[in-house]
């Protein structure tokens, strides 16, 4: 099986959470196809556990029209090493700074057509230092039992991949 | 916490598998924000289990710039039912058709910018009937056992965020 080689793209968006291109690439059978592809800077993810209670947040999603209960999570800033974000990002959301960060797996959320991958880290040993959230950031934070946050996700009540993701990965890895 | 109630949506990019729109919003402290939101019509993707064996697909994704193992998957067609869509799915990509074929959940690949949704089957009983990929999929069928795709999410070598869900699932719920 062959990479897919590009021989034509086409920034058809900028924006500032993501762009989006088209490029034109060659597949195998020496003909031409068109891939649809968003680009966006990366994230990281964090699974904060004070003790044996989960920190996740909850948010308004305007893309899905719905109230989502996540794990704190945030995009990486231009030049910002995962690990620095992942420290940065649940401090803002939720005013926790971990004492302990290590890093857990890295994902692409939706490889047929976006570039996005999450890095997912394991916060514990938590103090609290106070939240700042972005501007336009409107969370309200949810502390949770972890076997009571496993059952929201068997009950289909988290709908967010990294944060099943998150919950399922600490169980059993 | 308030929904965000849309003052101004715009159209900026159509293509064939997503399309891009930024909408202003209304935020809690009465000022405005931008969302850019990719609107995609959905995906299945399905645990088939053939024994003891768990069916991947590896395929080349021109968004990654990498080969992925993944479950098979495909987006909805119009006004398809998720369920009709994991058979025709599963049947077009691997060439086996389930004569059991359950749904496990759904979940929402990066809400933070986009709608995609990804319903989750697992097919059990399959038959072998012969594959039809898409004209400009090219795709390799993986047999693995279960517990070796287990070690390839722990070992970060299955990257993509269905499948490790899909494989976490299973084992968990």
């Amino acid at each position: 099986m062959n990479k897919e080689i590009t021989v034509n793209s086409e920034k058809v968006f900028e924006g500032k959470i993501i762009n989006v291109r088209i490029d034109t690439v060659e597949v195998p059978n020496k003909k031409y196809a068109k891939r649809e592809i968003v680009e966006h800077k990366g994230a990281v993810g964090i699974v904060a556990m004070d003790n044996d209670e989960l920190i996740l947040v909850k948010q308004y999603r305007k893309a899905v029209e719905d109230f989502l209960y996540e794990i704190p999570a945030g995009k990486l800033e231009l030049n910002e090493e995962p690990l620095a974000a992942a420290n940065r990002e649940l401090i803002e959301e939720t005013g926790f700074c971990p004492n302990k960060l290590e890093k857990l797996t890295e994902f692409y959320t939706s490889p047929g057509f976006s570039n996005e991958k999450i890095y997912l880290y394991k916060a514990t040993e938590l103090k609290e230092v106070g939240s700042n959230p972005d501007e336009d950031e409107f969370i309200e934070i949810v502390r949770i039992k972890f076997d009571e946050a496993l059952n929201l996700v068997k009950q289909n009540k988290i709908k967010d991949a990294k944060t099943i993701i998150a919950i399922l990965y600490v169980l059993n890895v």
